[in-house]
């Protein structure tokens, strides 16, 4: 069962969004396993949307589209659709009902373009949508199927697995897709794949292996499709398995695309640990990172931001002399911030950053990219120099994997309960 | 002139991650007077490449490609390029020490595909890749050009603005696309539009409308293009400027795709205003959009996070008491928070947040979503209460958008260089 998602809206082809609503639809598809053929962004033109429809129809089975949907003339989606159907716009009472609910709860005075919200098209299935007032729709067409959801990623999310999702599993018979990421650290491409050369070359067919580089790591992905899970899974696990023998020292998480936050949440509420951080280069990023997990509170305490020499003094307690002697950027600085961190907060542990994220070298007399970072453990602290180059936010983002990969290596380390 | 860019990757189709070169590469294009007429992701197959390829060439002048240009056997794009244009590899030697040299600097050992990186189609123009090994190639074919580049954003970025955007306008005479966006704040779509019906309707043909809701707010885009920038500049002033007589009380904002973070660093630093921020709910966020701009270290002297209250009363110095009688999701909370963040940090003005993020209600009696914010101004503090329903990260996002416009609207009130 293949896929072709298509998203329509100038603001995407002009870069002032970025469309993240594709890859939410591409990870759900895959989910329920459905391959995503294709995506394509179109502008809001009833001519493009026409053709690109047609040309999905040649190549899918199911087609999503997203944007467009809303009640000013720009659009456009919902009239293209009734035209591509020959189909014909009318009242639906139910959706009615509900778009005046959501006006009256917000106050908002009721329009006529917010009547036409409820216009839909006589062929499809409507899909009510809880937080919005753009319906989604659902059309049949020879045994393909159209999908139309709204731009507003909140919506379209709740359409997605709330309705879509589940109507898709009713129906199709659907295989099984499983993805498996493992994450190495400290090793390029070209190296990796050399040492794992002979592995990749026994892999059995239905595995197929993918390389990631991005700022902070390589990933490696195998993917296997078919009818029967367990089977899957186990082949995929063989696999890791014997990669683990060939490069285990460079191996540093197995979850399948969870991201280093998520591992970090469970590793610590499920030990029963806490957590602070003192950052300097990497702005709150890492807080951030840290408080967008649901379920943060039971284990992060909270953080210093200091952005200047002084706050660190005030704030952090660093001695004056230890910046004037070492530079704000070095290992001495960094380690007093982890500890004093650790101390402040009363926390199990601490990261500290400190650096230069660039672009100019502000009053340190450190390398732009240049990054101290230490992590305070229940009876230690443990630091590391790196250089991350440029532009600025791959300084942050690489800083702030790093220091999150350093935690996660020292509570394995102290800690008995694993994931 | 049109463009199409076509990302190629697995990674994308599967929603392992979002793209975002696309964006930035229409960003760019649309800066020198291209336009985007289609985005499309496909995946890392060759004749699906062959296929998008042929499909871009009847429909675009330009296409842009990124992706698949790395060292290992899933990096496919270089081949298939040399298959299109029937063209064979061959050795570039400047390349190949580049290659060499960046090896040497990071300490890797070299392999044989690392060489195979070097080898590139014999018809192209190399475009070197400072940065990285992955080098770029330009393709001339009957009047069209395809441009082909590495996936890795910092890469692909560096490649855009040092060799693809000069030698594109160099190689056209390109026309101007002028883009300006009107910020608007607490009014929707539907109602908006109704007031603005009549300036709609008597919009010059060669100016473009359209409607973009997010989160925090509605933007309206205006968009013209042609040979005299002046005229069009102008042009889209004289809309802009009477829309300001029709919706002046919901306009929060003119810069042109300038987003909220970059204002307020330029209008902190030419004010010589000093900035903190005491986050509970956007856990840093706010700090971290700050300080993701270049120069915010001449302004924003840090945050501190305060993810529990033990920590707003041991660090934020909130009395235990306001915070039992009051609940810590609270206006007096908050505006405890903003004064002593201010004292603390000793700076101009401060942000404070405390909220509920979700997805549960943790230990506070407060509905989920619900968040006040304050703002510290040099000699007063103003606070607001909203209610950002769900999910979690909606919350995150539109506080911390919420704060930031907070704070513009006080700087704008107490100080006289604006931008």
């Amino acid at each position: 069962m293949q896929a072709e998602i298509i998203t329509i809206g100038d603001e995407i082809l002009i870069g002032q969004i970025i469309d993240t609503n594709s890859a939410f639809i591409s990870k759900e598809l895959n989910k329920i396993g459905i391959s995503v053929y294709q995506i394509t962004s179109i502008q809001d033109d009833k001519k493009h949307i026409l053709k690109a429809l047609a040309e999905a129809e040649e190549n899918a089975d199911i087609i999503i589209l997203t944007g467009g949907l809303g009640p000013t003339k720009d659009d456009i989606t919902k009239h293209t659709l009734a035209n591509y159907f020959n189909d014909e716009l009318v009242m639906n009472e139910n959706i009615l009902k509900h778009i005046k609910n959501i006006f009256a709860r917000m106050n908002f005075p009721f329009t006529d373009s917010d009547v036409q919200q409820a216009m839909l098209p006589k062929k499809s299935t409507v899909l009510e949508n809880k937080i919005g007032t753009a319906a989604g729709m659902w059309f049949d067409k020879n045994g393909k199927v159209f999908i139309s959801l709204p731009g507003v990623p909140a919506e379209m999310k709740g359409l997605m697995q709330d309705k879509v999702s589940p109507k898709l599993q009713n129906s199709y018979h659907l295989p099984y897709i499983v993805h498996k990421t493992v994450q190495t650290y400290g090793m390029n491409e070209s190296n990796v794949a050399k040492r794992i050369e002979n592995w990749e070359k026994e892999l059995p067919d239905f595995i197929k292996l993918a390389f990631l580089p991005s700022y902070a790591k390589l990933r490696l992905r195998l993917s296997a499709k078919g009818d029967n899970k367990e089977f899957l899974e186990q082949s995929i696990d063989i696999e890791i398995e014997k990669l683990q023998q060939i490069i285990g020292d460079i191996i540093v998480g197995l979850q399948e695309n969870e991201v280093i936050e998520v591992i970090i949440n469970k590793k610590m509420t499920l030990n029963n640990l806490t957590l602070s951080t003192a950052e300097s280069c990497t702005g709150g990023n890492i807080a951030k990172l840290i408080t967008s997990i649901p379920g943060a509170s039971n284990f992060f305490k909270g953080s210093i931001v200091a952005y200047s020499a002084k706050i660190k003094e005030d704030l952090l307690g660093i001695s004056i002399k230890t910046i004037q002697k070492y530079s704000v950027v070095s290992e001495q600085v960094v380690k007093e911030m982890a500890l004093n961190c650790k101390k402040l907060f009363k926390t199990d542990y601490a990261i500290a950053t400190t650096g230069n994220a660039g672009p100019t070298t502000d009053k340190t007399d450190k390398t732009v990219g240049v990054v101290f970072i230490a992590i305070a453990t229940p009876d230690d602290v443990i630091i590391k120099e790196f250089n991350f180059g440029q532009p600025r936010e791959k300084v942050i983002l690489r800083s702030s994997s790093s220091a999150l990969e350093m935690l996660k290596k020292e509570i394995d380390k102290n800690n008995k309960n694993s994931l």
